[in-house]
């Protein structure tokens, strides 16, 4: 497995609605999948994950391969996503850090300053080979269902370092952001390298698109993403566009809270931008359009509040209607939760909504 | 200690900086308190609260006054706020919670259902005693500095009792919401009640303002927060001008990731808006004049982000002279953080930036 391994790994899914959707087609119904579809929600997940460390699951081909098709077999959603971790390339990459369970990654030696920087190592696409060995199986495991590849964006990924983990404010992230500008996008730069040669790895794998998670970007405002994070991402985007040539993979682009950075992610380079449940899609689409960064139509995804999924079937139905109508202002519209499934989530009732995505939105 | 004690006992301190731009005027200077200026990030207050719970310590007259005074002291801010807690009035009639240390509120018996909610006490004036006579107290302790009076809004408050703690997702309170209106309404509007009575008690003991905090409210869609919880906020807003009579209190309102809502929120009886670090002032007015919602011009309070307070006193001084700048297109401003006061934050840093504001913005 190397970075220059042949596109053609891809299989010839065009005509499937998530792609034709992600490309602002139309397709034979509202594509539906879910964000963190593969894991904790799912009882043959928490069967198949018991005893396997986190980082150590995402290492190991055959666990990817079958944890990322199980929400696809029990639910029927019209994509899957790669199973992973955010900081997955960086552990890979050699930083020290642990996922602690009830807190999250732990990084041994958080990064402070200049020299922290510097020492950071970068990925090497063979310290990812099972990644891609694992995306391998999935193009066959899978059928005609498309593989999203996954990673987790510059700004995310640098306020795990720097904080050392989880974090509510982003404190240090920030401070270092704003008082150090020439090492925060050293910093910055160095994490894109990393994100892009992973992403690489998955395109050359045979992903059918990726979603690059910027999870924590609607903590910035809309002057600090665009001054501090949006060219790293920028560079990410247009690297992957050229790496994959003439072949479109789509590029979606997501974080929650990030009503205010809608069009400047749009900017960075994506082709989809993802919506939480907090901006409706039509008024979503509608500055997607005023940002100017979308030369045809802007394709949305979203915009269920996870939390409905509590609600009951009449709620649940009532909300999916609406989001189906919203959507349709918009050049494309892909269903999707407006963040990740909560793990007490009854997997029954997302089996039922995707069946009545389909049902709702069938073209006859 | 009654609801109607007399108006009066409010002092007359219509001249003073932060009730001159908080009604719409120009002030000597631009105002400037801190969310949370009371509190950890103050060596005097560690001191003070140490071995006292945080309840009982809200229940302390003599304490209360104390530690609302000390960022008074040391900083020289413009405002003073009541030093309390969102869950205090609950606490107070009767409810079981109680605070545990790095968790925060924890009800003994979360509020689930329709038999929950018609159990639920409501508070008396005389259970909050205690904290009239803080006010009391304050009124003399404060000299010519403005006290504004706190409470919790209904929807955080509602969080609170139906998930049983903090929660990030407030899934079943969204659950409770969507699947039984008619009962989250009759929650609501219990809530409100309490909360409309703690705040009159507060006005009749002699707070200048009041600021109402829906800390959680960003959590909710414009449509969600519009129907469910602001009919419930207004009546708060409005009951509290009936009591008041004659004398304009000035009404905050403020909560965090609320830049959907900001006009909702002024529509619901605002007078001053409280604005995060997402959205500059410039543009936060500009969503309330086009919400129709505001008279004359808007108020805005807010905006400068906690973490930047990290970052040394020049990106600080950067960071405030743009927020003066963007703040002089509202009707009045009154500075502040976007959030409160983290508590590793260098208290010599906030009083630095009192005196940079003030002089950045004095009216020779």
């Amino acid at each position: 497995m190397t970075n220059s391994a042949p596109v053609s790994a891809r299989r010839d899914l065009d005509d499937t609605p998530f792609l034709v959707a992600a490309r602002g087609g139309t397709p034979e119904h509202t594509p539906v999948w879910f964000m963190r579809q593969a894991g904790r929600s799912l009882p043959e997940y928490r069967r198949v994950r018991e005893g396997t460390p986190m980082l150590q699951a995402c290492l190991t081909p055959e666990l990817v391969c079958e944890i990322t098709a199980q929400p696809v077999r029990r639910h029927g959603v019209d994509a899957a996503i790669l199973f992973s971790d955010i900081v997955l390339p960086l552990y890979a990459s050699g930083i020290g850090l642990d996922i602690v369970a009830g807190t999250g990654p732990v990084v041994a030696e958080p990064v402070r300053g200049a020299d922290d920087v510097d020492r950071l190592p970068s990925l090497e696409p063979e310290q990812v080979a099972p990644v891609a060995e694992a995306v391998g199986l999935l193009t066959g495991e899978l059928g005609r269902v498309p593989l999203i590849g996954f990673a987790g964006a510059p700004f995310t990924l640098a306020s795990y370092l720097v904080e050392g983990g989880p974090s509510r404010n982003h404190e240090r992230t920030k401070a270092l952001m704003h008082s150090d500008p020439h090492t925060w996008h050293t910093l910055l730069d160095k994490l894109a390298t990393t994100t892009l040669t992973f992403l690489r790895v998955q395109a050359a794998a045979g992903v059918d698109a990726v979603q690059l998670f910027d999870s924590w970007a609607g903590a910035l405002s809309l002057r600090d993403y665009r001054e501090f994070v949006q060219p790293h991402t920028r560079r990410i985007f247009e690297g992957l566009a050229e790496t994959t040539g003439g072949e479109a993979l789509p590029r979606v682009h997501f974080g929650v809270g990030t009503g205010e950075l809608l069009g400047a992610m749009s900017s960075a380079g994506a082709d989809v931008v993802g919506v939480d449940w907090r901006v409706p899609l039509d008024a979503a689409a509608q500055r997607l359009r005023e940002s100017g960064s979308v030369p045809g139509e802007p394709v949305v995804q979203g915009n269920l509040d996870p939390a409905v999924l509590f609600a009951g079937r009449e709620a649940v139905e009532r909300e999916a209607r609406r989001i189906l109508t919203e959507g349709r202002a918009a050049g494309g519209h892909i269903f999707n939760l407006g963040h990740g499934v909560l793990p007490d989530t009854d997997p029954d009732v997302l089996s039922r909504l995707v069946e009545f995505v389909h049902s709702e939105s069938a073209r006859s």
